[in-house]
């Protein structure tokens, strides 16, 4: 087969188009500092998808809505089966305006820009909105675009309870977006995904944009330490089981493995919940997170083990019982060479300095990558500050960002890849 | 003057009403596992009182509610000032059933036990219930026999806000107990508390009851530290400002300071808040607690003062903001030696195991110990198990503590402290 990359001069999105739909939808669910709560499934989320659907009915696409509420918006064009692009609006508790919103909205400037311009390209174009990628709410994260590939059943995902108690499938339901159409999705012909960095290195190394290579394993388990309340004046320190102590051994050794590993080894403790935290009880018990991330799916099983021998080591000399519980697992993703090479190209064509690199954070990306040819593009973060209201990239890179996602759609919609997702 | 230890024979107290009132009180407020959860000022706080006033009212003691709620019943009987003992009947939020309310009901029984023999003392007898021992929802704790002893303004402590936002002043009088009497009070001719050890040295060493010699000091203080909230995938170890690292890094090194220096210095971090406290978010702050005790106020100045050197290197390390707030500050308290030795001498006259030995648990005597010649009656704790449920003292020696209160107070209103509080 033949590769065009492209049949006509290359429009340019409108900008101010653009980030005004950014801050329209930053509208809603609005916190203090310019950043935005729209936890999954929440009544500020569904005001976010009610805008975007009416933006993509605006567009005259045609808009579905499956069993677990992701919403994929489609031009019906040329012929085949869509080039996918998409993302989420959904936000941690105090989220920033673009992870997520970006690459939803930049899929919709691509679609109308190329709409007004009258270029169709030769497959239909789609944007999706997963539901529940951020995992604040409900737990895995990514949760909508993991069922849509069929990596997890649909009961299973409707059954998940939220951080507040809610199950998943009545608060879809509550909030009107429990669609008919069943998972998993018939795959698309490729996805690509435009997302901010949400870290610091290609600002720190001096680059605009990445072409995103895969995406960082993820180990997620929370740990509960059971020891023994007591009186904290009166308990010689050589008698105590005190959990609020292992918990803190436990982060403590976790900053200490990760810069040992070296390497993109990342160990976080977010999460800490003493019983009964009071100043002077020594606590009866400790719940906290572990995140753990890493590129290579051989260095992230020994970080899992040498975590686990030391949980087991502190348990015995502690005297207290630690019990483990995954939360989320996932195997680092290589994303497709041909279109990471067509990423990285399109980047150098547009006169933008560029570099490969991996993600540290997921992304529904790396789901859709188990069905079809897929990458990202990353846009710079400024500071790399994220899940917060102070997340910031420049506004021409925004803008810079929606064209190279334009130009990436269209090659795809003229490229063929072969069964195993190499170029023909 | 003369010293007259005993001028009748002991009646002993009747243990099966003491433990019958103790059962009795502990069904307010009850919680799982034969604890109780009776927070100052509470309704369950507000029937705890009323239930022990009116068994004062029984036995026909003049009861006086004074401007912070501290209630006293006083036997009048013989003359000049009372021999006062009592503690509290507020518990934490997960208490058990005899702290505090030992020394109460222990107290009411020993008036009961001599009117019923007809063995009237020289001197009055008072029972008090000091408010907000604990300090699990007001702070300081001990608050309401500071103020009784002078040491809080009364203006203040009405002012003080409970950790659900509520005033005490407030409080105290929507509960019905803000009484007219003036503090600080009169001081009593003496004062002995009847405690369980909330320990297990005395369990541990074979003793069964304890002559109090004094109480640690204590310093309580509240660590809030400010970092950087961020993505917890992609930022690289080297660039966080993690206050959740920073907060363990304390917790690890509390405990190695108190292991360090050894003898009777505690440390414990039994409340940890982490801000937004979600699984992948680096936290923007966090706050928890130190509580920090030794009975020596040199050892806890040097003890506060490498905590500060830590805190400071820490701050410069991790590139965080570290403030610290005073929650409590009490210099470690010396119980009247005559006292100790007629308490010593009584458990030995009752053919009792005794030692002597500090408190590591902050008490109301201590405050007493301001204004009057004061000690105190240990009696075991089970493995020293307190501020839980499981907390337990054998009953015998529940009812064997009491007695030892009873001869005690006997031998006090009978004997006379000179001016310096030594025996004349």
């Amino acid at each position: 087969m033949t590769t065009v990359d492209r049949t006509t001069p290359a429009p340019r999105i409108d900008g101010r188009r653009l980030l005004g739909r950014l801050d329209e939808l930053a509208t809603i669910g609005a916190i203090d500092g310019g950043g935005c709560a729209r936890l999954a499934l929440t009544d500020d989320d569904a005001r976010g998808r009610d805008l975007v659907v009416s933006w993509m009915r605006d567009l005259g696409l045609e808009v579905t809505v499956d069993v677990v509420g992701n919403i994929v918006g489609t031009w019906r064009v040329g012929s085949g089966r869509p080039v996918m692009t998409g993302s989420h609006i959904d936000t941690v508790r105090t989220g920033g305006r673009y992870d997520g919103n970006l690459g939803v909205l930049a899929g919709l400037e691509v679609i109308e820009t190329l709409m007004s311009a009258g270029s169709e390209p030769a497959r239909p174009l789609a944007v999706a909105v997963f539901t529940n990628e951020e995992g604040a709410r409900f737990q895995p994260d990514m949760l909508g675009s993991l069922v849509w590939v069929g990596g997890l059943a649909v009961e299973e995902a409707l059954d998940t309870r939220a951080i507040d108690g809610a199950r998943l499938g009545d608060e879809l339901e509550r909030i009107g977006y429990q669609g008919s159409l069943p998972c998993p999705s018939e795959s698309p012909h490729a996805f690509v995904e435009l997302h901010i960095e949400q870290g610091p290195v290609l600002e720190v190394e001096g680059f605009r944009f990445g072409a995103v290579t895969g995406v960082q394993g993820i180990s997620w388990q929370e740990v509960e330490i059971e020891g023994q309340s007591n009186h904290a004046g009166t308990t010689p320190m050589n008698m105590r089981r005190d959990p609020a102590y292992v918990a803190a051994n436990i982060a403590v050794f976790l900053r200490r493995l990760a810069l040992e590993m070296g390497g993109n080894q990342v160990c976080t403790v977010g999460k800490i919940d003493l019983q009964p935290n009071l100043v002077n009880v020594v606590p009866r018990s400790a719940r906290l997170t572990l995140d753990v991330r890493n590129t290579d799916e051989n260095l992230l099983r020994v970080a899992e083990a040498r975590i686990a021998a030391h949980l087991a080591e502190l348990a015995a000399t502690e005297h207290v019982t630690i019990t483990t519980r995954s939360l989320a697992r996932f195997e680092p993703v290589e994303f497709d060479e041909a279109l990471v090479e067509i990423v990285e190209r399109t980047i150098a064509e547009h006169g933008h300095s560029g570099r490969r690199l991996p993600s540290g954070a997921g992304h529904d990306a790396q789901m859709l990558a188990r069905v079809c040819p897929t990458a990202m593009i990353f846009t710079q973060s400024h500071l790399g500050i994220s899940h917060n209201p102070a997340e910031h990239t420049d506004p021409d890179d925004l803008v810079a960002g929606a064209d190279l996602l334009l130009d990436v759609m269209w090659k795809l919609a003229h490229h063929d890849f072969d069964s195993t997702g190499r170029p023909a």
